[in-house]
């Protein structure tokens, strides 16, 4: 079995919930190691009125204890998620664990812990010096995106040949998924070069990506409004889409509840929850939903169990 | 009861098919005036083996006598679709009809016919002398596009606050719905102005049109990925959208069969399938879904019962 590295995140939040009322359907997907400290972990399962199972397997964090204050922003639990995350990371580095799933963190709260990044991709990327893939969605859509948190109005100067071969290849590489849609940029996918003509470059990507590979795993540049309509999602679940809400609009419309969120092109695996630490309801008995982080740990399991190839 | 005019498409597609298996659920919403040649009509009916109904009005059309060839694009289909919806709009423009509702022309047809005109919008505008508005959907969710078929790279500079704030109020008039939604241009709605920064030019639009109509219709910008996320859109179905596939993308995936089209903003309603001709299925006892023309006949009876304001 697969052992999975948990990082818990923010002991404010609803991550601690989730990991505890999880458990039982976890530990059939693989071996779970979280990383968190036994003290905080017995503190926090009393406050939300549930048993820690024998099994949970713990990984004791460089942490200090702290008073859990469910849904506040806070230093104390702001070090200690970053703790718990870097407990993961470096268990996943050392062969120790063979994928990473993390669950929500608080990004006010690492800032206010004096935590220079700003989430855990950014962080990633920081510590194994490589560019991450930001992957998200669910087994029915994956969405890949080629460039995310930039203004809309420049993601036309990004989409170059060489630069979306590179992704592409670097994407196959990380999935091993044979059947990979590219969506074109323009309505009507530029409709032959009257609006816009990025989908020629799209187009070269397409054809040289595949001769690199030798085989036919990407096609398109789709036509982006009917991408993800019912007939074409029957034929294909993961599309790399050129600008961040091309590929999250359909997603959160489609399938909210079961988006997971997936870091690839990075020597370690990474997925995580696609939900923030959602403060409101913390330790308030109103059971989170836990769709996302099962879906997010076999995904890791799914990932780590695949031949790994160089980038 | 409303008077609607039919536009009946081209008459080698599956329009025709349409209007007779729709017409007794049709005849309960308004009473249908087909713009169709009646012995045209009796042809294509034979051909699909379908009766007339007794209470089938017809208007006649300029069009000449030819042979239906199911699924085959032809100058003469091309120019009796063109006569059907001269027609229609004649009915509407005289107020001998409430409202136009279109079924599929093929453009190449038209083009062959040596029409000028793109389409039903294009001609609409051209013939009316003002600028249509977009909006698709049904009503669970509409959406309003504010530019259409340009490059993505310049939607950015069509969004100003005084052509927006014109094109809200123009929206709001032609529709008289109290609530509706626009949308930011960038990731996360600009994040603060740190992806990009006109959702400072939306806000500014949003505040000027509710301003003038002295009332809070319109709020936003809203984050374009959660606009249409279930939560979202349980409070509110028509969203004013800066470009066409953050528009067409959710609502193609969320409801392509049920969508309709609808032209605002000109001084006659219109209203029309979502869908092609389908010359694939044409006169094949095939069925073709009749749910997008149903919802354009009620959407156009709607927009014909709100009153009239002046733009």
């Amino acid at each position: 079995m697969k052992k999975i590295a948990i990082s818990i995140g923010d002991l404010n939040g609803i991550g601690l919930e989730i990991a505890l009322r999880a458990h039982e359907e976890i530990k059939t997907l693989c071996a779970p190691m979280y990383c968190v400290n036994e003290t905080m972990l017995q503190w926090g399962a009393a406050l939300l009125g549930l048993d820690v199972p024998m099994d949970f397997n713990t990984v004791e964090c460089a942490e200090e204890f702290f008073e859990i204050s469910p849904g506040v922003v806070s230093e104390k639990a702001g070090k200690a998620s970053f703790d718990s995350f870097v407990t993961a990371v470096a268990l996943a580095k050392s062969d120790n664990a063979d994928a990473i799933v993390t669950l929500p963190i608080n990004k006010e709260a690492w800032k206010q812990a004096g935590i220079v990044y700003k989430g855990h991709t950014d962080a990633l990327s920081d510590m194994l010096g490589d560019e991450a893939i930001m992957m998200l969605g669910c087994d029915e859509l994956f969405t890949i995106l080629f460039t995310h948190h930039i203004p809309l109005k420049d993601v036309s100067e990004y989409v170059k040949t060489k630069a979306l071969t590179r992704f592409l290849v670097k994407t196959y590489k990380s999935l091993l998924v044979e059947n990979i849609a590219v969506l074109g940029l323009n309505p009507h996918a530029g409709d032959g070069g009257v609006i816009g003509d990025e989908e020629i470059k799209i187009a070269k990507a397409i054809k040289r990506a595949n001769d690199e590979l030798d085989k036919n795993v990407f096609f398109g540049p789709l036509v982006p409004d009917t991408a993800f309509a019912p007939k074409s999602l029957e034929k294909c679940s993961h599309f790399v889409c050129m600008y961040h809400d091309q590929g999250l609009i359909p997603l959160k419309a489609l399938y909210f509840k079961e988006s997971i969120n997936v870091t690839l092109g990075l020597p370690l695996i990474r997925t995580s929850v696609d939900h923030g630490t959602a403060f409101d309801i913390a330790y308030k008995g109103k059971e989170p939903s836990t769709i996302s982080y099962v879906n997010a740990v076999k995904e890791a399991v799914r990932l780590s169990e695949k031949p790994v190839l160089d980038f």
